[in-house]
């Protein structure tokens, strides 16, 4: 065990100093870790082939070991299945943090399908600054700031896809560990969760999302669907415009009401549903005609987006706060191109109006 | 005097009830007020045509209505002049707000020279709420937060201007007058500037645009723009980036070192210098031919105006927390187009890489 250990730790160290393009051979040829839970999914993902429920497995190596291998082997099987899909191949970006850790951004520009897709991991660890403390206010009850800097590990995965087709939605995901050393004791916590953002509605693929998200959460914990749902329009919400995101999905952080097994299980579920929650949509809409006008509301959506992650989202605050965040990282969510327009209005029951009538009224699609 | 502003009052009340094409048709025909001090500026501003000091006037007309006198025909004149010169008209729109006060936005989008180019006029009162009051942290001070809610008045004029030709700079000015009732006494202060954010670096630009704003500070303190042209450089500053939104200009805030007159005249200079600073950089470039490249370029440097807009400027976080600020004003100052590029970075002494240099190292102009 212990000898696994520090080969982990070499094998970590040793890939840090590798080339981008070492690094993506590497990844392009390293198998998948069936262990872990990671399942080969085909490309196809009729709505009836159920994922398998993700088991809690005991084992005495870290948990935020195995969250890593978990986070960079679904990395690796969501970058080849979106290749497959857009023909265009990933730029893979191997980083470090001078400050602890690194991380591996791959990050598709131009592609036939997508205009911007980034699938980011990173594993960070340091002292936890006091800026970044103060932004995880549900922590200040275990965590006294004036007794830090706290020794703190955070891992991550995060998605973002901005499609060329403005009938494609965008997606969004992000699953995380964070670990804290109080001093006394371990202050652990997993948060994440997915949504969608189309430009234009289609109930069906809500329905499909939202759905295979529920699967998802229903095999681990009924409540679960119900109550991140909420949180995800809660959270995904822009106060200055009165308006969602988009159509949802789910979202939670801080979460540590069951055991780290039950709760790391419920997560790799979670990770596991990406695929499946969004590739049937990318192929059922990507070769749709779209005119200019429909592009240029496209654009205006964007423009959104681009004002939800700079000034609500709490991910994005947190990590300009943090010492030697990776900015390029951070902002790989941004979409390539965004548009504002002054006092833009859709007419009155036109497919954009029907958009906007969502994102200020919240549906409950399952 | 006090039935002058009475019909001052119904004057602005009847106003607030106009349409747009009423507002726009009484800006269009109303003369210029030369008593406040605007001048009919030839379009042509050659560099030796000096402005002639603004000077101190006293009136027993309260300060907060000369200078909305003021900024309301600064905004007329402005919008005449960059009619002129793109051969498109605004769109006037006159707004309400209904906790108190409203304002006029002058937006032209998709002109012949200009793609977005805003002038905007806003005079809101009420009560200030805390959270508005939070972010003016040097007045604290003068003001127990507890002892809130306080009346308060604040006039401003703002400007931002994108053109479509990557080689002419996008301009923004904002100056502003705060009034706030403490209760015990009566707090005021000016703030504002004017700053250039080029996407080509032409030295004679940027050294025209600082001299005219020298000249204007040099009429009124010659301590005040060194003082002024370093707190631009430091406020507008992405600090994710490690980088200057552009070549600077001036900006100061809670100015009241001397009287509210003696302020007042230097705000006017300030104003009146917008046209002169600006418009030779316009004529000198806006027909000047550019690559596709080169408009790739500028929409990435707007990706930095937005970021700087939504993440760092402290107006546009004060707009987002005033109870009925009129989102649509605060964002006009976000481009048409912007893009966001993975780890984009220009060829080494190119055009663009000399941009970012100086975006680095602020630079002297004058």
């Amino acid at each position: 065990m212990f000898a696994s250990r520090i080969l982990r730790r070499i094998s970590v160290r040793t890939l840090s100093s590798y080339n981008y393009t070492k690094a993506a051979a590497i990844l392009a040829n390293s198998p998948l870790d069936k262990k872990d839970g990671i399942l080969q999914l085909s490309s196809s993902y009729p709505k009836d082939v159920s994922i398998p429920k993700i088991v809690v497995e005991t084992s005495t190596t870290p948990l935020r070991i195995r969250m890593e291998q978990f986070i960079r082997n679904l990395q690796e099987s969501i970058v080849r299945e979106i290749e497959t899909i857009d023909g265009k191949k990933f730029l893979i970006d191997r980083w470090e943090r001078t400050q602890g850790g690194g991380g591996v951004s791959c990050i598709l520009q131009n592609g036939n399908v997508f205009e911007k897709a980034g699938v980011n991991v990173s594993i960070v660890h340091g002292d936890l600054p006091e800026p970044a403390l103060q932004q995880m206010k549900s922590r200040q009850k275990d965590i006294d700031p004036s007794k830090g800097p706290f020794p703190f590990f955070a891992l991550g995965i995060s998605i973002v896809m901005h499609p060329h087709n403005p009938h494609v939605p965008t997606i969004h995901l992000n699953y995380r560990y964070f670990e804290i050393d109080s001093g006394s004791s371990k202050i652990w916590w997993f948060g994440g969760g997915s949504d969608l953002t189309p430009s234009y509605l289609y109930e069906e693929d809500a329905i499909h999302f939202h759905e295979t998200l529920k699967d998802a959460c229903d095999k681990h914990d009924l409540t679960y669907y119900p109550k991140f749902k909420k949180w995800c329009d809660d959270y995904f919400f822009l106060k200055h415009r009165e308006e969602s995101r988009g159509v949802g999905g789910i979202f939670f952080d801080d979460l540590d009401d069951k055991s780290e097994e039950e709760i790391f299980a419920f997560v790799k579920q979670c990770g596991l549903s990406f695929l499946p929650s969004y590739t049937p949509l990318i192929k059922r809409r990507m070769n749709a005609k779209f005119t200019e006008n429909e592009k240029m509301w496209q654009q205006l959506r964007r423009g959104r987006y681009v004002e939800f992650n700079l000034i609500w989202d709490r991910g994005t605050k947190f990590g300009l706060q943090t010492p030697g965040a990776r900015i390029e990282s951070i902002f790989m969510s941004l979409p390539l191109t965004a548009r504002w327009e002054y006092q833009h209005k859709p007419i009155e029951n036109s497919r954009e109006d029907e958009l906007l009538k969502v994102l200020k009224h919240p549906r409950d699609w399952v």
